[in-house]
């Protein structure tokens, strides 16, 4: 889940989502975006669940819902089958290409999907805040007399011209805005060149990494990656922080993953349930 | 979850069964023969799920899927949508009918499915032990030298007739088998009378009971059950012992309903989350 600016995005949804999100306890009503990155069950099976449930809750604020083009008739008729009636309605974003794609164009960020390479169709997620205006001086506003009706335009980046001629240039008027932040999510995908471009110097990004490096060949048969797969795109895109998860579950220690990731790319996290971390600032455990 | 004689007979698999599974550290290569009582979600949701586990984990005996007839189709297209092809088999026993059904017959028990009342159709399942042979007395081998050859049929229930002739009565030889015990499983379903006949004198009962009795009108839209449906229900029936569960969200306290159900079926039991029963011996939280 992504909160930008208290605006909720759920990623993928496996089985048993509606019952972790209840554990956060995050509101329901607040999920507005449903990305799914590809069709295979465990990134997909709690959306029926969740989609039951915000229909129990009465909801009508339709769902935006992002995903791989064929999903749209196979979602709808597995509502079907199982005798689902939505009280609110799903707009669904068809997910294609084999370049980023802007999906989302809001008033905080924009959204690109771009192609990830896996066994079945597959999409990563970029997630990019708008540069947002510069902060105008308070005592600026006082000392050279600006009215109101020209603030707007100087928090755009225009100077200020005073009644008597002088340019005051917009520098010393205002403050620069805090960097825009981003954050990509690559799940799941084998190892490919090209996936460094896609997400170049993104502040965090979420990679998969379901093997150790000496699973390097059972990665390249499953269309998954190693720890070093996902340091390698990492370091490639010089990225601000990468956090690592969709371990395989014969990892019961996942410490030693990590350290893997960190000798090629140090600043490597690991994804933990229920953990929040935040994007620009992440710290250790 | 049945177990009977430690086989193990999952009824319904609503999102995230497989979690609560290894909560409880049951061992997924133990259970064979899944039962699905309807199609709406909160009954099959978790089955794609734990499948997909089965076969992850390398599973090759089949499973044995009993379910509406129409069930059949749509699982195999959906396991197509998602790309999952299972290790193993599954056997798929259709349910339909307006009448019982055997629908298993092992050395232990017998299965039935009968027809429920719900806004699709539904079935309850009925599992019943078979009468075990009677116990022979370890004296009365020795006292009247009875040979290996002879102890099954003693067991069945056949005198024996010594060298001499003198006929042993079989009652001073055996002990009477335990008696049978039977649990039937019934939700989602409406209030209706043949149900009863269904499910005469079981050991135990499960019965939904979504509402409170002041629910009435509400459960009767819904096609559910108040809790006074479900205690009137075992009452008819005579059963030994009643729980009900399927509890509506809007119960916080589940202890009243309860009490109301125990108004007309005093030995009636909440089924919670995680807990284990005893068939027979029902005992209070």
């Amino acid at each position: 889940m992504l909160n930008a600016h208290e605006r909720l995005f759920l990623i993928d949804c496996g089985e048993g989502t509606q019952m972790q999100l209840r554990k956060t306890r995050i509101r329901f009503a607040k999920i507005n975006h449903i990305f799914i990155s590809h069709l295979h069950g465990d990134h997909v099976f709690g959306l029926y669940g969740l989609l039951s449930t915000f229909s129990l809750m009465g909801r009508t604020n339709p769902v935006h819902l992002y995903a791989p083009e064929n999903y749209d008739k196979i979602l709808k008729s597995h509502l079907n089958d199982f005798d689902i009636k939505l009280s609110f309605e799903v707009d669904f974003i068809p997910l294609s290409g084999k370049d980023p794609v802007n999906i989302l164009d809001d008033k905080y960020l924009t959204v690109a999907s771009f192609p990830l390479q896996h066994r079945v169709p597959a999409y990563g997620f970029l997630f990019r805040e708008k540069i947002s205006d510069r902060k105008i001086l308070k005592e600026c506003i006082d000392k050279f007399h600006i009215p109101q009706i020209r603030i707007p335009a100087i928090k755009k980046g225009e100077d200020f011209i005073t009644t008597d001629g002088t340019i005051i240039k917009n520098e010393d008027l205002t403050l620069p805005p805090p960097n825009p932040l981003s954050y990509a999510y690559c799940s799941d995908t084998k190892y490919f060149k090209r996936l460094a471009s896609f997400v170049k110097e993104v502040s965090l990004l979420y990679h998969e990494a379901t093997f150790d490096k000496s699973k390097k060949d059972l990665a390249e048969i499953t269309c998954h990656s190693t720890t070093l797969d996902a340091a390698k795109t990492a370091l490639n895109a010089n990225v601000g922080a990468l956090i690592i998860g969709h371990f395989s579950a014969r990892y019961k220690d996942i410490e030693p993953l990590v350290d893997e990731a960190r000798t090629l790319f140090p600043e490597t996290y690991p994804a933990i349930d229920g953990k929040s971390y935040e994007v620009g600032n992440i710290t250790d455990l």
